[in-house]
């Protein structure tokens, strides 16, 4: 579809929110077909996990996005799907690359949503996509574990921060769960959660450096709470980690079921959101170092650096690899 | 895309609107590429015209919207798009044809909107192709120049009217013209005007024989008079014509540039849409009959019985001749 | 326009929001063709204050909303409109006032933003009209510049909060000002500011009572300050009183124009909404009490102690007026 004003921010730049909403949307629909093409319990597919997600890049207003999706493993009770969005400017035939994700799927029964049926396995054209699949599977799943740990956080406001600390920037919006927001089920798209926590992200990094920002990458994130129809959810953001180019953001979702009187408020989704600044020309500015002040914040700090080097060092492995081929 | 909520009416059926509206984007999206695909001038392609549209089976919530298009004749300045929409029932794998539509674009160039461009010739398979779509362009060049005549009308309100006369379900609404409206030259996609259109037509069709009305066609639309952003433009409806089972609505839009002095309120578009009503299970019901008061009233009725028996004699036609092949 | 489910809460009650920006929409475009409507400055109509408005019956899921506006007064730099919406169930035919109110407007110059332009004088029917027009002239103007002292207050959140203190329901919710946003001018919409304080009272009521809530009233709103595309705002909302059916909420914007160096984070507009719980029939249920807890507190449920019973007592006086005529 053509990208509208209302899908970027003032520059031009398309949210990195309305391209994670188009992808899930993909995957969901790919996924949920997959799991029905068998006779038996009809089910929808609900996304568990999103692996880490690079922006490649931008995408601007009036350009085309075109969105692939191709289902690439499948265990007894998930679905790996691969979505590709590129940008086509229609006007000069250009076409980009602009994200590669890849999605978990689990499909959860239509008449009892908390039943996970099995899915029909997929054909592989070469034995080794069947083990690669098993190996991403089995990464995934031990990652899952690890981030369950992560969840008591709470972002407390502070009155008069100084410029650059986390304080300063730290921002947070509640949503009230309507049903365009939601599958069959009654439960909350991922691709919504995804679209509103990297809009409250983009607003942390703005307020950081005052320029206009880009979601460079979304770590791996994990959904190991659905989120009910008439539920209040607060999305919460702080910085975490700069570089000399990038803002590291995390961002919690936490679900409020005000209506059902015995549940508690609860920690739905956490991620983090890489950031970087453009200038006019699109070129990647220095962005003010965070200041951090509490022991927390800067213990929080150093593992930004540990994924920051983590991942660069990744990158430089890929680009070698790369090169040798 | 997967159809919501808000696409649907409260019996969920998907509004005829929301399925132009994707028809529309997908036609702009393949005219506009392919424009652009000679070396010269950039230009953005505007809706000029789309044919007779019938809405075949109605597409429900929950369901996804397949939209394909195809270039299927260019002439010097304007290019014939094929759209079809097919609805896929993800749970049972069921594909139902939706919507065949032919739409024309014109392509405007990017520097000066008042120019039109050259369009590149696309290659034809076989020699009958050409003739067919040469002929097609002959039709609805001539077919766009009656239609300028009809453009003086306008729909007062009538105070205390009877129950099925036509100012009894007449209605209309205003619209302030903002930028997600619009196209990269500032005017007004087609497809919104559309989705407006049918929104008011459905809203006399529903206070007429005030039961779940869905669209069932829409007669030929030219876009005459573009639309610019910042205008207000005022949708009316008003009934024309019921057979047993249908209704026929006339819309017209007017297109109020208020800011810019020297231009008048001017007609934009009309189009005739019929709508039938539905029971619960999905099948027709019969239509209250429209009282026809004015001498007006009493020709538009006649000049739509022709309208209606012509479509029901080409059908029939139609369907003789599929049965003979 | 016909209401859809994005328009109403789960118990398919219109937002009270949603009607406030269809109300402020037909204002702006009535004023502002009002204000073009004689040679000059090209200009568009700000909103720059709405009176106290009752929703006299909830508008549902499915039913037209009818939109009226009439200028009713013009002094030398302002335009007076009173709006009715009509609530219609056209499956019923039945029709219901849900709304009256009056919005003022100011033209401001196109070219110089700041420029107020001089409003064309309309003519009167009635000598009477003119008089009681300036009587209303009179008092808003007196009553803006009260508002404009309560403008300090800031809400800061509480940990762990008892339930139906003021701590416990109140919340906040940031949005960053995109281009959908605004008017020509690039300034943000009364009514997209009014939407969002709407949605924030709603959370608190919600969260207060628990249960299906819905706009009562809304006092008297003043904008004094204009609020820029590209701004981050924080609206947030905090319960000062309640009756035995009824909920007060005192709501606050706040705009951050974090790109314009200079410029501070600054209070846009304030005010109080009235809100009531239903039950599933529509009956008005009692409500919790608020627990107030310090000093400020208590002076602020004594506040609205006193406009409740001010509102009390002027209905009363009008229903009897309306009984003796």
């Amino acid at each position: 579809r053509i990208m509208r004003p209302d899908d970027a921010n003032i520059a031009g730049n398309v949210h990195g929110g309305t391209i994670l909403k188009m992808i899930e949307e993909a995957g969901a629909i790919i996924s949920t077909r997959h799991c029905n093409s068998q006779a038996g319990e009809p089910c929808v597919a609900a996304l568990a996990r999103v692996e880490r997600t690079d922006f490649l890049s931008p995408m601007c207003i009036g350009e085309v996005a075109n969105v692939s999706a191709e289902i690439t493993y499948t265990s007894r009770h998930s679905v790996e799907v691969q979505v590709n969005v590129m940008s086509e400017n229609i006007l000069t035939g250009a076409k980009k690359l602009t994200n590669k994700a890849t999605l978990w799927y689990v499909p959860l029964s239509l008449k009892n949503v908390n039943k996970v049926l099995e899915v029909p396995p997929i054909q592989y054209t070469r034995k080794e996509q069947e083990d690669e699949g098993k190996k991403r599977y089995e990464e995934q799943k031990l990652d899952r574990l690890e981030t369950k740990q992560r969840n008591g956080d709470v972002i407390f406001p502070i009155i008069n921060p100084e410029p650059h600390t986390v304080g300063y920037s730290q921002s947070s919006l509640i949503h009230l769960v309507g049903p365009s927001d939601c599958t069959l089920l009654g439960f909350v798209h991922g691709g919504v959660t995804m679209k509103l926590m990297d809009e409250v992200a983009g607003i942390v990094a703005a307020r950081h450096c005052k320029t206009n920002i880009v979601t460079a990458s979304v770590d791996a994130i994990n959904f190991h709470e659905k989120i009910k129809k008439g539920c209040v959810i607060t999305i919460s953001g702080r910085m975490t980690f700069t570089s000399n180019k990038s803002m590291e953001i995390e961002v919690f979702v936490d679900a409020d079921p005000f209506l059902d009187e015995p549940r508690e408020r609860y920690r739905a989704v956490s991620a983090f959101f890489t950031y970087v600044s453009l200038s006019k020309e699109g070129k990647p500015l220095p962005v003010p170092q965070l200041l951090t002040e509490t022991e927390d914040e800067k213990r929080r700090f150093e593992e930004g650096k540990g994924r920051y080097l983590q991942t660069k060092a990744k990158r430089q492995a890929q680009m070698q690899q790369a090169a040798q081929q």
